[in-house]
């Protein structure tokens, strides 16, 4: 056992402050990491805040974590000390199920073990990236490539991941037109990932505000949501929707752009219900669905991705004391694009 | 033009009654079918009390069309007199957008002009095939392969291709399990060919009262969706739920039986608003869409597919004095499995 420093919420909707935890001994299989920048997702405001239901407490929050390895199990294989890695949102799944077989752990029939606010194997509870260190099973430890900075590279552990698998699932490339909701922490991400894939991207946010931003990272067009005739003149029109808005939305008339076949794929979960109209979904064969991170593969292969064709986040870098200043303007979507602690702070 | 007996709804929700029609003298590239057979669709009855809304009347339900070819136009190299063909619900569409290019004339940008309760290129409405005979343009005629009977071949226009289309769409095929929901019309079509299709078929049915024919027309497992324990037992169990109910039901507890990457194509569309929770599509990537007929190409597919398998509807023939009689059974679930009117009696 490890004594480290972290940043805690003692209650829910109480704020983060410093505080410290217990690691566990690095196993046989188990790497140690130095945590050097922990990304700021929205679901840590929605989890920290008992947004998703019932949660663990005190809570440390983060699963976009990148560090560097300080000390490996005798049985670890695939890192050494001195290696760049990532921890996202999962630190182990049953490993047995037929997801966790084809690399979906994320769906594991017996649920993941999330890296935070969930109880791990050995019955005690997770605690997440706002601390100095972590220790991992390497199964659930990612590579970050030489050519990622880790601090821009920490959100693609979740934000990155979130975004390129539906991308990747609904076959984005060349000659696809996708539409990206919402320009915010993930939405950024969605824009230059699903431009480097081949994609026409607009992205469709409710006002024009960022569209200098979006045009920048990757969009071809850039539309305004709260204009009525944004939906008129874009009827029909795409073959992917990214939803990465967490708001209830008007689905119909979003599912009203899609083209013969399209999906529109929800990636962020509302904390009130929403309910959608079936009729919608009539004509042109649409889909509608969700997509939840993506597997450790694919993870894997969405930092090589990243790497491979100068992805990172754009961010905003922090210290540790501006975690609940950060938590406001995440609320009042106020970042861009997403903000960044630097783990030498906590 | 010719002056031919139809049955007719002279108003909404009036009982259908004999009168006579007017069909168009046949074009250049016309058809004239003698009708023999037409089929009860639920949506005829939809339609004539105005349940989707407000319709054209007098109106000639009737979009299962199985006759014969009694005169063809000059310009006609299809079909020829003597010519066993059909008719579904479909007479016309735009032929210029991409899904009228792609053989998807079903989702016709500019609406294909439906074979009754529309009005057609000619400004004229269009009657159905309660009726002696009726004039069609060739690209929306079919071919009623030899080895089946016109009887029980009428009910695959719509009942057939409304099920067989989804079903391809979706891959269904050896290793895939599929669910029906709901065993009447559209369902029973669609356990014979998933079957056919090779999958492993299971009926979700209100109640058990039709489990011995759901056996023997080729399911493999046949559930009560009022048993609780049903939604237990086979939860994340199918790869596709065709739902032919087009009444509300519990959509997350449909979902909840899908396994990972599932789809639940609806294809019954209900008459009352029916709202599904966002949150009921989160978890192992699951689909929700529809689907609606099919088009042209593909309907000829599917009339070949069950010729091949020796698969027709199980019908009640009955004369066009019954039609008000069998619309009440139909509302009632109260016909195995499909009215089928004999047009020598109209």
């Amino acid at each position: 056992m490890t004594t480290v420093a972290a940043y805690a919420a003692p209650a829910a909707k109480a704020p983060l402050e410093r505080t410290t935890i217990e690691r566990r001994a690095v196993g046989e299989f188990d790497v140690l990491i130095d945590i050097k920048f922990a990304g700021i997702c929205h679901s840590d405001i929605h989890q920290a805040r008992e947004g998703w239901g019932e949660a663990i407490f005190p809570m440390v929050p983060g699963h976009e974590i990148a560090g560097v390895v300080s000390e490996v199990g005798p049985g670890v294989t695939g890192f050494a000390v001195g290696d760049r890695v990532g921890v996202g949102c999962m630190v182990d799944s049953c490993r047995e199920c037929d997801n966790c077989k084809d690399g979906l752990e994320q769906y594991c029939a017996k649920r993941p073990t999330w890296t935070y606010n969930a109880v791990g194997k050995d019955g005690e509870p997770t605690y997440g990236g706002y601390s100095e260190k972590i220790v991992v099973d390497e199964n659930y430890v990612v590579r970050i490539p030489d050519g990622l900075s880790l601090d821009v590279a920490a959100p693609l552990l979740c934000a990155g991941i979130t975004t390129y698998s539906p991308l990747r699932h609904w076959n984005t490339g060349p000659g696809k037109k996708v539409a990206v909701v919402g320009f915010g922490g993930l939405g950024h991400m969605g824009v230059k990932i699903a431009h480097a894939l081949g994609a026409e991207v607009t992205v469709l946010s409710q006002s024009l505000r960022k569209q200098d931003d979006g045009l920048r990272l990757g969009a071809d067009h850039y539309h305004a949501t709260s204009d009525p005739t944004t939906f008129e003149k874009l009827a029909g029109t795409f073959d992917l929707i990214l939803n990465t808005v967490s708001a209830p939305l008007d689905f119909p008339a979003f599912l009203s752009l899609l083209r013969t076949n399209g999906a529109m794929v929800n990636v962020g979960l509302p904390e009130e219900p929403v309910q959608i109209p079936l009729s919608g979904l009539f004509g042109n064969r649409r889909n509608l669905t969700s997509s939840n991170i993506g597997g450790i593969r694919e993870t894997q292969e969405m930092l090589d991705f990243c790497a491979e064709h100068g992805i990172g986040a754009e961010i905003e870098l922090i210290g540790a004391d501006q975690i609940n200043e950060a938590y406001e303007r995440v609320v009042a979507s106020d970042v861009r694009y997403r903000f960044v602690i630097d783990a030498a702070t906590i």
